[in-house]
């Protein structure tokens, strides 16, 4: 459909849809030639830094003839013809000297035999039974380091070698680039300091701490200001004022085409917006120009969209470069590695989509879940352990495709993920604390998919165990029925994580008198339920079969949340009038709760992953006593069965 | 043979030969369940730093239900039934209330419609062509952050996107690790501060420097102490000086065999020696113990070898893992990516050895070619692009092995190496410091290996490109005979890039007379030469061969060095009397210089490499005014044909 622009009450709407190299190919021509100005500073304090000009070794290194052995200078020329039948001698002190490696080699000797090579002939003597030849076992001048030579190249980020290195080359002071001062102006009316008591409609303003911390990280220097009101005049004497002490100027939020949108406007009146719009998702808003300061002097001005996960992307993608651009250093990039998709996903054509990621590896594949998607969603990138981005001419990425993925933790922690798929509980999160506190190279990464999709998981390979609490109404048993069916030809183990209470959450005081689940149908009764293949919906729809009652009766029935804690809010929120959930949620957000049924949680492992280490850690921590009382200290919960492997009840016929 | 340790004058020689992991694990074994302390710092303060307990969410964010477009918001329910050919209409300020993304949505109103998708009715309304359910374009309260939600387990290390979701939870405290303080203590009667006038035996010492930037890179606390001479009274007081204040004390120098290696000693009398001597090159002289402080707490005290790749990798080995254990975080780790080795390299058995690569993506391969082997050249860290282990059990990487290499620099600059092999000259370094200078994602990567390896380099896809001046005695002529031999088949280009004198060099005032080849042959008189291959000695052996000079008239023949800076340091240094050598090398060390020929120097490139814009943009530099002139400052250069394609003789018959 045509979307069409809108121009009332002062609102415009020209977002564009510009290619994201196209866009920084716009902005780095602008910048062109333009350097950070240079200074000199110590050597010891450079790390980090960039060379501002190429560095030629002062002295050589070493500056004379060392031993490069601990041992006894000789003269080569007088070990000639020693063997282990005709050893040779040398007088100490006038023949042999001993020296550590290091030492200055004494005038008229020429090699080192290393003291293990040595024998004591008679007091004041040492043999060898072996000849040197002339500089064996010395570290001749300038082995490491000549005169005159280059050490470095302008445009280098110094490492700490580097400035080994260079102080080795007599280099004690360096010319290096300026720090980038990148000014970032916070701006939004609903905006409040975080720690601030909040009113309905305020917001943490935290973008600036996440855009300085990386500014910071990739060698900048970022310049916060104070949260502006939404208005013009206020963000052009921001940015006017930033021009004259910053080399880039960020104006966050603002960026997308509201009623409150300012920063494109200041940009064309203060200089030439170049991009208002960029084809990327989340990002979009990302507005790119350059204004000139009082003095003339032409600077990046860059509008970051507001939401955070935009943002993180926006500075990624533009200031990330322009930063190393303006030092003249190479741009700095996430390390990458190959992963294989499990689980097909759509972009929208025509932009470029930076999808997060959840990784690890489960034999001998590593896998790649989507992770979650919104723009504003911080915490994704929290949870997430990469981003892989989905080209603009692409419709998304299929099951089975190897996908690059762009990594945002280190690699060292992503092969210690251990993948769990399927229901949602709040004491996993106890359980990822304390396998993490107590090993530092295994972390739970709990995908909160629902009990049947976990163990589907767990058959295509995709997950190292599930969690599932899917009820069998024939038997009153939980989860074996599913096995059989899903998991058919499978080693598996069962083993119990927690018995837990579900129950109907209503706001505190339970307004509408919701007692029992015939209630659900009440015209005035709204509720939130639980995706497809959840434990809890299917928990749902057994008790409803039980009353009688179908999906059409039940107002909400379509609306769906994939945690207890999700379920929880909406209920706190007012979204809904109740829902299914555990008793530990509606604890956490102080809601009634009406109890229905204890329920088994067990964890199902495939038999080949039961051995290894990291299953072992979770199993010896459900074993753990503390851990348990810490579990029934949530509320809701019995660990009776904790830590037991299930046996499956004997089948019939 | 068998190494007989000699116990004389007080010199023990012990060196075990522990293999590394073993050494590691005994090491954090000891430290066992021990954690730095825990301090709550502002999250904004908290880039980097590791969790030391869970945090959980404070509050939900958003903590009210927020408008997630700019539009209007309306009741969902009044929508319903509208289509395209049957708009429904809002009266403003009543029905339809317009807010801008982040707003809270007004009591009663449960949908936002996108401003793109309204059209102005009548004034004061607007109206809408399609049906909204509930909820539409609302960002829903807690749809990042639940209250009571696990946001980062213990363990963890903040990361820029962290603070944002701490501080979006309500979390403007966070309880981390403690920075973990490393004391450095540096020991060696030959260290000299940098920066001071330096006596044959001093040794610049930065390795301290070195040390403490790896450290606040790997988020500890350096404390470098002054440097300390090796007696065993001054290194005890400095270690338990040191084990009050820090929670690792580092001892570096001091941990070979040698007559002043006291650092066993002193971690034998204050505590336990766990290692001494592990089975990794560079690094074998590593040294851990754990020792008390005053109050019995136990500490590692490690020894770090003098050697600087040797203390750069000890720490890298078990430094840096046993600071990410103290802070119970998984320890960090250097990119990995695949290669495939060009050349053999052998490796002894039964040692790690950390082989140091260049790297480059020739064609469809990446390949990785060895650098500098030493344990005492820094420089080689600061040339190579990467690291390989070979395995102890292993006798080295054979041609067309696939490794995996650790990288040393961002793979952003790998990509952008230009790789050259075969001639050194001085021009060269101004080639690369010009190249890198005008564009930051290129970088000339030289290899001096000699004229001819290097035709055979470009011949076998090692290299972008080889500099070659290979004199055919028969014609005159320099390289063609070389390309025709070597890369029978292949296209090539051939462009110089210098002329130069070639010469003897001599010590300054030339005190052995050397005028002529002839002189060589003089029984005091001793040379150094180049290697095999360079066509520098190609020259030599031509100039011989016309004076009827075999290789056994000349002293010093087989002597060979492969850098015209490395011949002229040796004559500098006095390790020869004389070499054959460039003008522009005699010039940098001040030495006395007899031309003999002037020589072309050229650049072979294949066709295929031709038209890359790497390729472009060093001839770019090649044809640039400024540039040639630099070059001809330097001495001994004339540019007349330099950047020009060079046309082949025609063949004779």
């Amino acid at each position: 459909m045509n979307d069409l622009p809108l121009a009332q009450g002062g609102r415009k709407i020209y977002l564009e849809n510009i290619p994201r190299e196209e866009a920084l190919s716009r902005l780095l021509e602008k910048v062109g030639d333009f350097r950070l100005g240079e200074e000199e500073i110590p050597t010891p304090e450079a790390l980090g830094r960039v060379t501002a000009r190429a560095a030629y070794a002062r002295i050589s290194s070493p500056h004379f003839h060392a031993a490069a052995m601990d041992g006894y200078a000789l003269a080569s020329a007088e070990t000639s013809g020693a063997t282990p039948v005709s050893p040779k001698e040398f007088m100490l002190g006038e023949e042999a000297l001993p020296l550590d490696t290091g030492d200055p080699m004494p005038e008229g000797m020429d090699c080192v035999v290393m003291i293990e090579h040595v024998h004591e002939a008679s007091p004041g003597a040492i043999c060898i039974e072996a000849a040197l030849s002339p500089w064996q076992n010395v570290r001749v001048a300038g082995e490491d380091v000549v005169e005159g030579q280059l050490i470095l190249t302008a445009g280098h980020t110094l490492r700490p070698y580097d400035l080994g290195a260079l102080l080795a080359a007599g280099i004690t002071r360096v010319w290096v680039r300026r720090r980038p001062r990148v000014a970032i102006i916070p701006t939004g009316d609903e905006l409040v300091e975080a720690g601030a008591e909040l009113k309905p409609g305020d917001l943490v303003e935290f973008n600036s701490i996440v855009l300085s911390a990386f500014i910071a990280e990739w060698g900048g220097e970022a310049l916060p200001g104070p949260i502006l009101e939404d208005r013009f005049e206020a963000i052009e004497t921001a940015v006017r004022d930033a021009l004259e002490c910053a080399d880039v100027v960020l104006v966050n939020a603002g960026s997308s085409a509201g009623r409150e949108d300012h920063t494109a406007a200041v940009v064309e009146k203060l200089g030439e917006l170049l991009v208002h719009g960029v084809a990327i998702f989340p990002g979009k808003p990302t507005i790119l120009g350059v204004c000139a300061s009082e003095s003339g002097a032409r600077k990046p001005v860059l509008g970051i969209p507001g939401y955070p996960v935009s943002a993180v992307l926006a500075l990624q993608e533009f200031v990330r470069p322009l930063m190393a651009h303006m030092a003249g250093a190479a741009p700095g990039e996430e390390e990458r590695i190959k992963a294989f998709m499990n689980r097909k996903s759509a972009s929208r054509l025509g932009m470029e989509e930076f999808l997060r990621v959840k990784l690890g590896q489960v034999g001998e594949r590593m896998v790649c879940l989507p992770a979650k998607r919104g723009a504003s969603v911080i915490s994704s990138l929290v949870e997430a352990d990469g981003v892989v981005r989905v080209p603009a001419h692409s419709e998304g990425v299929e099951t089975g495709e190897e996908v690059t993925v762009e990594l945002l933790r280190p690699l060292a922690d992503i092969r210690g993920n251990l993948l769990m798929a399927g229901s949602h509980d709040n004491a996993l999160d106890l359980l990822a604390d304390e396998l993490r506190a107590r090993h530092h190279d295994a972390r739970l990464s709990a995908s909160a998919v629902g009990s049947l999709a976990g163990l589907i998981a767990v058959r295509d390979g995709e997950a190292h165990l599930a969690g599932s609490h899917l009820l069998d109404p024939e038997t009153g048993e939980y989860n074996w029925y599913y096995i059989d069916r899903y998991l058919k030809g499978r080693e598996v183990v069962v083993v119990n994580f927690v018995q837990r209470e579900q129950g109907i959450l209503t706001p505190r005081g339970n307004p509408k008198e919701i007692k029992e689940i015939t209630v659900l149908s009440r015209e005035d009764v709204a509720i939130v339920n639980r995706q497809s293949g959840a434990g809890t919906r299917v928990l749902l729809d057994h008790l409803m079969a039980r009353e009688g009652l179908s999906p059409q009766d039940i107002r909400g029935y379509e609306r769906v949340e994939t945690t207890h804690m999700a379920v929880a809010m909406a209920v706190a929120a007012g979204r809904a009038d109740c829902g299914l959930g555990i008793f530990a949620a509606a604890r956490m957000l102080n809601l009634d709760f009406i109890p229905l049924e204890r329920e088994r949680f067990d964890f199902i492992v495939p038999e080949e992953h039961w051995e290894t280490p990291a299953i072992r850690k979770v199993m010896d921590i459900l074993s753990d006593k503390a851990f348990r009382d810490a579990v029934e200290a949530l509320g809701g919960y019995n660990t009776a069965l904790t830590g037991q492997v299930m046996a499956a009840p004997p089948k019939e016929g």
